[in-house]
């Protein structure tokens, strides 16, 4: 297989430093082909301006969906935007791994999102119509690859169980796993997450190990998270709600997951 | 009222720059002091990384936390970090602008939190014991000062429902809200979002500047987002999860807001 490793952690002796170091030692052991955008090594440039279309047409408005389109489609996107496109295109399975800053990923991240998702490549895809509304949500260019999140959090399991005061760790990534991820396509494989990072010795380094592993070895026999997808007659265009008949008393993230 | 506006846009001639324009003015033509954070034009760096923390011991591992909490004790930090929790520490009301890109922030305002909320500032501060885990959610250095987020959104009202395929816009926005603003002891007000984005025309303009504009005379008489507080009595500690005879019925993000 051939898996692109999105890394995004700014310490190479941390503990994400050495998960890493296992992942791809693991990945490459097993005869995966693997490449790895480390973000902070890259100093990747996370911001999304104007500097990032230098050929955009004068005189006019900054517009980031537009002018992220004009690139795409005139092949004038900055290199490092396109190198990452190409990664995306190349990989089967893409894994991020990243520490849970303040609920989310940490900026530098994100701003790999904000700027390799250009309008054309990862949204703003295919038909509008009365019974299609673009291709995502389970359509779109990341079909057929598959996608995990590897998260670090120095807080406890229970503070991210179903009553746990940061909320359940599910909830916390859905905006990510389905809105990111599903969006433009990915099969979502179900995260896997550190948790209590400050505690984690070397016996429990290991058992760590050895359960990621167990998830590398399987990445293609796991089973995605179920999330609906878009097009296909569950939900009512254009206001794209779920059909009244469906899971008629659920509301919230989990409506888009099938039980 | 003092209030800062931190603000998140590229293009001065958007929607968003047009809605900053007109909230500066409000403001100020009722009296009240505004600071304005606009990351763009400040050029705000958005990665934490070693270089925030020129004067941290040598020869150690880079650690997040704990530099930055160096720093903050000793007053080493970068002034541009420094500079903005001064305006945190001066404000009545912080108001955060942005344009929702993939259900979240843009990168450069996750850096925004991600270097000015600083371990001693707004994390890591307070006692933790049986009866008391840390000054937060509910307690901490914003504690007594208000919040809000104004978000744009390109989605429909109907997309983001309670069965909307992208999940309800109070949940998406739940992390931020409950995670990064109630979490240092803010009061959060319910947000004000501008959707469908693409659609809008001078009359609907108008409107919506009638909207905000109540929204920003009423900011002190708002009830806040009514968020559990940790440390009453609701949750056990150190397992934080909400007591079993407190909404036995409940899960999920809901479970923390008082209904």
């Amino acid at each position: 297989m051939k898996i692109l490793l999105v890394y995004a952690h700014p310490e190479p002796q941390s503990l994400n430093g050495s998960i890493k170091k296992f992942l791809i030692n693991h990945l490459e052991n097993k005869g995966h082909h693997v490449q790895v955008s480390d973000l902070y090594s890259m100093n990747w440039k996370p911001t999304l301006d104007i500097d990032d279309y230098p050929d955009r047409p004068a005189n006019t408005r900054f517009n980031p969906s537009l002018d992220s389109q004009y690139a795409f489609e005139h092949n004038t996107q900055r290199e490092d935007i396109a190198l990452e496109q190409d990664k995306l295109r190349w990989a089967d399975t893409v894994i991020f791994q990243f520490p849970l800053w303040w609920f989310s990923m940490p900026a530098i991240l994100k701003g790999w999102f904000d700027r390799v998702y250009a309008y054309g490549f990862a949204y703003g895809v295919g038909e509008h119509s009365d019974h299609h509304w673009g291709d995502r949500y389970g359509e779109g260019i990341m079909a057929g690859k598959r996608a995990m999140l590897l998260v670090t959090t120095g807080g406890w399991p229970s503070h991210y169980s179903p009553r746990g005061i940061n909320g359940p760790i599910e909830d916390i990534l859905f905006p990510i796993e389905h809105g990111i991820l599903y969006y433009p396509g990915f099969d979502v494989l179900p995260p896997f997450v550190i948790y209590h990072t400050s505690k984690i010795d070397e016996e429990k380094f290991l058992t760590i190990c050895d359960q990621l592993g167990e998830r590398l070895d399987t990445l293609w026999q796991t089973p995605p998270i179920a999330f609906r997808s878009q097009n296909t007659g569950m939900y009512t265009i254009p206001d794209l709600t779920l059909r009244a008949d469906i899971a008629p008393e659920q509301a919230g993230f989990n409506t888009h997951i099938v039980k």
